[in-house]
């Protein structure tokens, strides 16, 4: 599969149709922590989006290209985690259904979350197989229209406008770093980046506790994510076809970092930029300060893929 | 004492002088926060200015308007906190020494965060007098020229600016809401909202535990603040004679919550719109949660004053 299933005019599109309905994030910046890191850094705060993560543009420019009939059925996907909050806030803007499949060990404040949008659970085992047989059933009994909460052009396309936002807010980038887990911020982001003015290259991040991206790129074919071990939660899945093929043909590589440089990372941010951010967005800025050299740039976009995380159990709180 | 000393021109010219150093900080607007707080509100985060605190303005206007033979000599002040770190940076902006004076019970952060930015500490005893003295003999040894944290005309007018901001970046508020411990941002608030094209009105807030402005407006005279006791930390002060003088005379009112409103206020601050802010600035946002009624609006700017706070210590996590 080549990645001609989505171009620049697409993530366009996707800018013009959640244009209003997403949060336009702010770009910030640190001077310390750009001495910290060596670098002139530009924050791309989707940690500030709606639902505190990037999801919701994918999941905003794939609902709103239902049609009434499939609005009607409403939508559903398995997850425990963003892409599930983003679905339900995404299908409540336009009145539709939402369903989402979370297995029994979801925590509450995910639950608590996802209902708050206004979405219906439904619980499963927590296997991916439960998880999939339950949604198919789902799909199957009900006629829900699956959203896949990645590999999905619409998606893709809609993670993208956040790197066109990065680029029209700032100026000579010439790296742009995201994490990677199933792709699908990084394969949107790549195609940005790749077809816009400037040199700018791009380079996926990733916990060397869960580097299924960084072996699948060297071995040529999607590698599973086989126990994954990480604190980066949002970065537990392998990547799908579409973001596979994108990532190979435009992303320079991907770099792997340890579960300590990703706590300092977080709370570097948390401490100097006076942002929440997950574990999953810290893992470009722990790239910086772990493996600057791997970066060969000086002005670098990172984007912070979310803040979802739960405030009484801080990584440097439990001792 | 009339506030006739500053005027808007005063708050213009200091955005043109800090414009470029200072950071504009973005306004963030959030859909479950306003459904919780029943209004339409716009948090101006200066959380998120230099220093993580509005205070960097308001020193960063002073120091700007330094003659070169005061910039030789330096500056200096007495605090343990924002305007400490603030004053510390707007001197090294200018290549100028800072001279500060702490109270040896300061937390080893905030001693860190102001020798970070070049300034040089003098610790004494922790009482107001110690501190005073201390610093009234490095300014007669040295020759600096003492910056008053909140009650003098340039710090006023620069704090001035993150509401001229506010109201740039914002339409038809009907109020703005400020802490208030010395009064630096309330008035400088307030001088800009009620000169400025509009009908929105301001509001003081205040723990109830710390509550000498609010004690202060009632009696028609500044009323020293005696052992106050709170988590807001940087609303310990009472009024100057100017501070005084612009809130009495431009200021709605001033409103007091309790230490629960305070905490929950900030924890609703942290989870939903992922934004680290301190105990004094989620007053206002307590004021919204325990006193709604008080506030007749329902389009109300916030500023949010700071996001300093020791993050290994957070209140919710003291049980």
């Amino acid at each position: 599969m080549t990645d001609l299933c989505i171009d620049l005019d697409d993530v366009r599109a996707a800018a013009r149709r959640i244009d209003g309905v997403a949060h336009r994030t702010p770009v910030l910046t640190s001077t310390s922590v750009d001495r910290i890191l060596g670098a002139k850094v530009f924050f791309k705060c989707e940690n500030l989006q709606k639902v505190g993560a990037f999801k919701f543009r994918g999941a905003m420019n794939t609902v709103a290209q239902l049609t009434d009939d499939e609005l009607a059925r409403g939508v559903a996907t398995h997850s425990s985690g963003n892409p599930a909050a983003a679905l339900a806030l995404a299908a409540a803007e336009r009145g539709a259904r939402a369903r989402i499949v979370m297995p029994t060990t979801a925590p509450a404040v995910k639950k608590a979350a996802v209902e708050g949008y206004g979405a219906e659970i439904t619980f499963c085992e927590p296997s991916l197989e439960a998880r999939e047989t339950t949604l198919a059933s789902i799909v199957a009994n009900d006629g829900c229209v699956e959203v896949h909460p990645f590999d999905e052009p619409r998606v893709i396309a809609g993670q993208g406008t956040a790197a066109m936002e990065l680029l029209d807010q700032t100026d000579a980038l010439e790296a742009v770093l995201t994490p990677v887990g199933g792709g699908g911020l990084l394969s949107g982001s790549a195609i940005v980046v790749t077809e816009s003015a400037g040199d700018a290259k791009v380079w996926g991040c990733e916990p060397a506790g869960a580097d299924d991206a960084f072996r699948s790129l060297e071995l040529g074919a999607i590698q599973p994510s086989i126990d994954p071990d990480t604190i980066a939660d949002g970065l537990l899945t392998s990547l799908g076809e579409h973001t596979f093929a994108i990532i190979r043909d435009r992303v320079v590589g991907i770099v792997t970092v340890s579960e300590a440089a990703i706590v300092d990372a977080m709370r570097l941010v948390w401490e100097r930029m006076k942002i929440v951010i997950e574990p999953s967005a810290a893992v470009p800025v722990a790239v910086l300060l772990e493996r600057r050299n791997a970066i060969d740039a000086s002005r670098i976009g990172v984007v912070l893929s979310g803040g979802n995380v739960d405030l009484a159990r801080l990584p440097w709180s439990r001792k």
